[in-house]
């Protein structure tokens, strides 16, 4: 009896090229149809959910740019206008953002899902960020999020993001969590000079030392998460479950997926990280998680313009394992493996 | 007065994006706008010509497949089975396939063109690649192939390959016209073992000491070029006259890009590298022309597959520009460059 993973290699070694020469394609091809556990797997609904939220820290002068922003960002994304946007219209992809957090009161707006945990964060350097009441509330609606497509019919999606500060909050729970000294964790976020890069290491180091060390990813949530990072992490956790396909997007993205494969080990089996971005750290967490991202284009905007960007190459995965000839519908006997 | 590099770099900055966080596509649709003198560039009827030929080199084991193959993979373009096609059809690219000079005859085929210069090159072990007539034909067709695309409107194209043999030809070309030793430019092709891979080294070594040595493209494509690599060569060159933006596909594109760009040097303006294959001398001969590609995804296939995985990221750069709301147009005052 042969295995899935057998018959899958199989129908990916008969198509009609040379051995193994569709190089990445072939082992997305693979992952997700085992994800699938199908020999014909096939991508609907594709979506990318970007939880948007505040942060306390952003008040003492960590980021390039100003809280206000993360609510202005909302609105753009809202009316159609930021990058996200242009990327999933141009590739079909249902994008949804949600207010985990953001410190402003949006009102009725049909586009916006409201899963607030509060009006951003306590700032982390004084006191814990979020209470373990917030914290579950992040974890219900994060996974909230994802039934709502997992409904759609939706099975592959990605998890992207927005809120000033959070790129510090982030530098702390890889921190925590992988072992690695701080420095090795923090970056220039949106845009910090090398003065202002100082001052934000030196603010998380006295915020890391202001608190017991955390012994878990929800421990290190609570004392210094996003709101959005404890919802992208619920989220990938229930796409999971749903057998979905999990895009991850950048440096905070990948920070909530080690939150959520250190509770989960199984969900790396339905990853696929997106792209690697300029951020600092991000390319060590990375390679920490032995993670091979599809992408190297420089960007760091967040948003989940990595998944989208990356959404076209994964689909090439699937198409090709369902639409090109193999070496005998072609009639190409020479071309066989077995006479290479 | 500004120039249109400022007025692009200007539209750039003033999306709603930390500054030059877009990495790579912003550095696209500066290219893109300069390469169509325009604040407002668009891509049209995006085409990938795909040519084929045969190379009387493969005739004695350079390769890991027989001459064969050439035709029947031809054939499977045509039905649309390779994987060109379905890449092709993913993201609406026109596909063209050159008979350039397979050594079959295909009759009355609609979907392809006959641009046949003979029954394949002869062996360059002993002799001339090609006659200088043969040579002439191939720039003359290569460039006819482009004008057929701008003619309906074209003005993206890109430029992959097919032929059993061609890596041979490539590598010595590679060689002849950057000075770099034989050994640094021979790869495994698609799939000689490491014994082939030695045999097929001495006899191209052996083919370069038969010759005197090249002194220009033109004297080096008559020497040990293959039908297909001039036709590139010349539809690049024709694609930059026509002010297109010329895609690059893998090694053999390359070594075509290397003899289009010393007879021409303005084309790299226009050029987009799209794909670092895993062939031996491609990462090498990147480097070589400063060229940093798009993607790496490990494919060794050929056929125009980088450019059509690559096309959608460069869409994606056209887009941002024309679609994304600017810091005025979002009301986003606090995140203008001035304040960052």
């Amino acid at each position: 009896m042969t295995t899935l993973t057998q018959q899958l290699q199989e129908k990916i070694d008969l198509k009609t090229k040379p051995l193994a020469a569709l190089g990445r394609l072939e082992l997305l091809a693979l992952q997700i149809g085992l994800a699938q556990n199908s020999l014909t797997p096939q991508l609907h609904h594709p979506a990318i959910l970007t939880f948007a939220a505040d942060h306390g820290i952003a008040a003492i002068g960590v980021s390039a740019y100003p809280s206000a922003v993360t609510v202005q960002m909302v609105l753009n994304f809202l009316k159609g206008g930021a990058a996200i946007n242009v990327f999933c219209r141009q590739h079909g992809i249902t994008l949804q953002v949600i207010d985990a957090g953001v410190n402003f009161n949006f009102g009725p707006q049909d586009q916006l899902i409201h899963a607030k945990a509060g009006m951003g964060t306590r700032n982390f350097l004084h006191e814990e960020a979020m209470t373990g009441e917030q914290l579950q509330y992040c974890f219900k609606q994060g996974a909230a999020m994802v039934d709502q497509q997992a409904e759609k019919g939706c099975n592959i999606i990605g998890i992207g993001e927005m809120g000033i500060g959070n790129t510090s909050s982030a530098s702390l729970l890889m921190s925590c969590l992988t072992g690695l000294p701080l420095v090795t964790c923090v970056g220039k976020g949106t845009g910090l000079n090398e003065d202002q890069l100082k001052s934000k290491l030196n603010t998380l180091t006295q915020a890391k030392n202001n608190h017991a060390a955390p012994t878990n990813a929800l421990d290190a949530l609570r004392c210094f998460g996003g709101f959005e990072i404890a919802q992208m992490c619920s989220a990938m956790l229930k796409a999971y479950e749903h057998h979905m396909i999990i895009m991850v997007d950048g440096f905070i993205a990948s920070v909530a997926y080690l939150c959520a494969v250190s509770i989960d080990p199984n969900i790396s089996l339905n990853t696929i990280f997106c792209h690697q971005s300029d951020e600092h750290g991000h390319k060590i967490l990375l390679e920490y998680l032995k993670a091979d991202p599809l992408l190297y284009l420089s960007m760091r905007v967040g948003e989940g313009t990595g998944c989208a960007m990356a959404y076209p190459l994964i689909e090439s995965a699937v198409r090709f394992l369902k639409e090109m000839a193999s070496f005998e519908s072609a009639g190409i006997s020479q071309l066989t493996p077995q006479n290479l």
